[in-house]
């Protein structure tokens, strides 16, 4: 491998923006001896992606994204465009690209095991874009858990709950509709970020136990405007089990009044307790059992160079990493795998794939009304 | 009726002790034209009565409940012995008695339905001790939500965690074992107040699925040393369905680390949602979809005179009720369904026995792994 | 003494129904030997009188206070009249009776002095309701303090901030007058509580340099309707020397938008620091720099059976206290100096005169635009 | 101008890194016109500064400062190297480039009024480093005030508090000398944001009162071990008035036990207030008089797209920026003056200047013990 990687980022949205950042961020935060390259950004015509590319400093563009994934000079692709990823993801590894995808991964479980698959048999390196635990604070979570500070782990609950579809007046688009976002609205969309967040901190999610709701069931097409179907759950409550014995809950929301960035959890263990918020995604609430009777209590740590990755960003706590720094994380996991200094990477599209298939437990649960098996 | 209403109580613990201070502040909180008079306490032996009715401040005491509960001059009693309740019920209802029982109210749901009907038949006030809802804080959530300032509820979230049984070298007590509690540990304990929480800011639940587990499963017999089985639920997690459609889940534990009075709850509705813990017992926080774009947050609003029963305590907004005043509360409610002042009374037997409803379809659900409704 | 304490009450408003609650409750709450008795409340009406006795539970009442104080069977006269205090002070002492009056104890520190030398000569126990001190949270601060936790102390800030004004439509009121209130404002209602509560945990205080504002200069006559001239301060910020070393600073403010009760104190100490607010009395938080480097962060301790005073309210920890219990703790205060069990009261009429002394300097320091030493 | 601007960069420490990020980042991030090139960076050696060119994706590199500034493709120097910068600054601009110069401008006032003096002959863009403020939740708090939001201000306090020196045995380094850091310590290091801050959100400081101390007074020399005299201020602790009329205090410290990045703030006005805490820095509390009684209390309002430059960064709300973020906010602020997008710069040489009078009039009124008036 040449000392450059060459990234070629599909769609300028939301994620693609920030993929652009973390792509010319990644190498002076840490460090790397690899030096990143915003090569190629591709959108849906000509016109848009040179405008994009100007804004976002790619030195190439594109408005054919199969123009970009068979690049021979491009070495990664991202997958920043709205659902599905499929044809774009098999093509890039079909190239020989390694590639990383936004969530959620794929519509349904087959196609995540299909592009699993294709990413194995070529030998690439593929992860998915689950970034929420890649701040300083959750890995500390994780951190803390592995090490013990927590005793036996013996509760977990998490949740994803936003509020930008609270408003029943807004159109309905992609997300509500089967065809495209699939089966799982919420319990998708956020969803993905839920269970991975909770595969991630306490493993697999052996069975799960599902009650899903449409809150807003019709809204106003957005050419017509004429009231018409939500396909899909607006929300999602999930008991689960988890492979280690852990029991907890899962409730995921995209109408829930009041939340803009509500994922948060709680880890309960014998020893201590941790609470995280990334509304507050600067520190973590830590209780433990051990503190002297009188002065227990939560302890509000805010980051700092003492917690994972977050000296790369500022040498001194309590100054606080963003959003777009937790991007910044996951792009360096995905070059650490890409050049071999780590070998365990996650989320891999393995992980996606464990993802899909505690969606599709959940919904073969609410349909049967009880307990599921993760397939 | 009298313009004095004598009281007497059984017991002279936690709740013994608190019930006396209720009986002796409310009068003078809210004014009340009945002077409440704590007439007689009964404890195990005469020795600690005669002390306790020295230090709590009641005229007469008692070694033996039945002497209590069958005095003519005694006109409510208050049950505050630990569980069995059922024969100091029934018999104070047999002499006419009101009755305030401290939760939970029974072993079983067929004790509980046994109690009601014999409160009913004698036509007596029977109430049971679920005091939470009492603070300013949750009847003023109560009345926000019933005057649509949520507007339709779509989630509801609610957990009671303790810890006051995390240390797993804590001897087993009554609590954990079946003969006297029943077979719901934490689910009965601290579920009666999540349950009757719920029941009461959301309605009669309708459908439940739960999950327990006893994490703890073996505790030193307090007289051999030996470790002996725990027989009931350290902790439980349920998905719940009310009658009125909101769906939910409920997670109790007493052996939740790190949280002291963990009641916490958090209802969300199509325009606004309100979460509150009772570790923080004076305030709501509330967030309305209606406020101003820029400055939508959640709102801490601390309780002061423009809340529900707040100003009979202080006059000046912010200062705080405690944990005793939710008790003082209680009382004038049970006053004032005596006096016939107020016609609702929450929580009767009536209510008492949907809780223990609740619990039974909890366990079934967990013995059948799916939804269970509420007999 | 007798094995009973009669009180005597002056006034039936905002304290006089607190002292009235504190006086029913403290013997069962500390199980005191000594049993004190709501004897005979005084207020400007036989009239009114009456019905206060016959809500707030006195036997006897009067509508001429003199009557009150020398009345022979009264063994205790609690002030909480309006301004001026001096008169009523004196005659209780002069019939040998201990009071507690409220604060500000006087319109100035001369008054302040003579019923200080008053009570001294006469032998009795007088003491001033200060009673924010008084929660298991303030008192375990000091606690902490004196026991090191903190280190040396080297930083002090506190804080006490209403909003009971912030309306400039409010009429003007006794507050606002020089001849009933004196000169300081804001200064003397509220720096009561925060010179209090400032020398109660960090020892006298040496010299100040202070700064005062009226913001509303002129608000409606409630009779003419006409602005009149506000008398004295709405805000004053004091910066202070404590005698022992330490410096910091004191707001006080009756038109501080947003805060109800917003006594709040941050002490920070070379080891440790504790922050504490008013408006959630059960708690503090609580930081030490001798926890582990990565786990540091304040610790929101709540308040239980571990902590001063408070398991006579509960015996479970972080069900909280509320206002009233803050009164009731001043109350077994005054009578455990009074029956001779404790030999230290605060705060006595000396520490009120120290109160006023700080409050003189600040003025004279306001004056003069230079520190001012406390005389 | 080209279309280019080349920065260099002098230092590669703490804020020579967080520049380089901000240089590759500010283009993408606000889609700007003119493309910043990070060209050179300089630190004290060929060697050193060759490794920090390679790792922060600086094309050119020097160990010698005069190198950089003298360069001709160099249109912007940003100086990051400690205390003093006066040599740097001045040559830079004798060269006729731009300048952004890390906080403390200065060692003293003279020092920085030379600078302004120079920037404005020379008609170049002179920036200071105070980039708090540049926080969209900041932004925000001014919007807020300007607007009226707050009504008429009548109270301001802020803090500025970290525990970097809360250890005693930490040696001395140039922050505490005189020599290279003048004779404000904390007054000066942390002071310079909390002064910064204050004059930005309400204006010019006219009149202060201050108290200092040095709480470690002695510490152990980096190379002897004895311990030497620490020369400037731990702690500084001011009264100050604003050319507006309102009063406020200030509070500095760098042994503040707990505090990692403690400068907070309170803006109390008559309608409205607002609290802001940069250790949580993407959300403000604001609290309305207008909003309805039931309802009222501090909101916590997530920072999103409908505040200022948040955006920018990321399309949906409640994600949360961090501290590089405001480095990058700062840095297009420059950008955009040199560009002529915008006139108003803040903070310019004029307001470090107005900065450093401040200090200089706290130090002055410590002197006299009495208001000192900045100069």
């Amino acid at each position: 491998m040449r000392c450059e990687l060459h990234f070629g980022v599909i769609g300028a949205g939301f994620m693609g923006k920030a993929h652009a950042l973390a792509i010319h961020s990644v190498g002076p935060v840490f460090g790397l001896d690899t030096r990143p390259v915003a090569d190629m950004i591709a959108t849906s015509s000509d016109a848009s992606a040179e405008r994009a590319a100007k804004r976002l400093g790619f030195a190439r563009h594109t408005g054919d994204w199969r123009q970009l994934v068979s690049d021979p000079a491009i070495d990664v692709v991202t997958v920043c465009a709205p659902l599905p990823h499929r044809e774009m993801v098999l093509e890039a590894i079909a190239h020989g690209k390694h590639v990383l995808c936004e969530k959620p991964l794929a519509t349904n479980t087959a196609e995540a095991v299909e592009m699993q698959a294709a990413a194995e048999q070529a030998g690439v390196v593929c992860m998915v874009g689950l970034n929420y635990p890649k701040t300083p604070a959750s890995q500390f979570a994780r951190q803390l858990i592995a090490e013990g500070a927590l005793g036996e782990i013996v509760s977990f609950r998490c949740v994803h709950v936003e509020d930008f579809l609270a408003d029943p007046d807004l159109p309905i688009d992609w997300r509500m509709r089967r065809a495209e976002a699939g089966a799982a609205g919420a319990l998708g969309d956020l969803g993905s970020h839920c269970i991975g967040m909770s595969q991630w901190l306490l493993g697999p999610i052996r069975e799960v136990m599902a009650e899903t709701r449409i809150v807003h069931a019709h809204r106003p097409d957005p050419d017509s405007g004429r009231r018409v179907a939500v396909e899909n759950d607006d929300q999602a409550e999930l008991l689960v089990r988890f492979e280690n014995g852990v029991s907890g809950s899962l409730y995921v929301s995209r109408v829930g009044t009041g939340h803009k960035m509500g994922l948060s959890y709680e880890v309960i263990g014998t020893e201590g307790t941790i609470v995280f918020d990334q509304e507050r995604l600067s520190e973590i609430q830590f209780y433990s059992r051990r503190d002297d009777a009188r002065t227990q209590g939560f302890r509000r740590v805010p980051m700092g160079p003492a917690h994972p990755d977050y000296g790369d960003f500022c040498p001194a706590p309590g100054h606080g990493t963003g959003y777009n720094d937790t991007v910044t994380v996951e792009i360096r996991d995905l070059i650490a795998a890409i050049t071999g200094e780590r070998t365990a990477l996650w989320p891999c599209f393995a992980d996606a794939v464990q993802v899909h298939r505690v969606i599709d437990a959940a919904l073969a649960s609410v349909e049967a009304g009880r307990w599921a098996g993760v397939g």
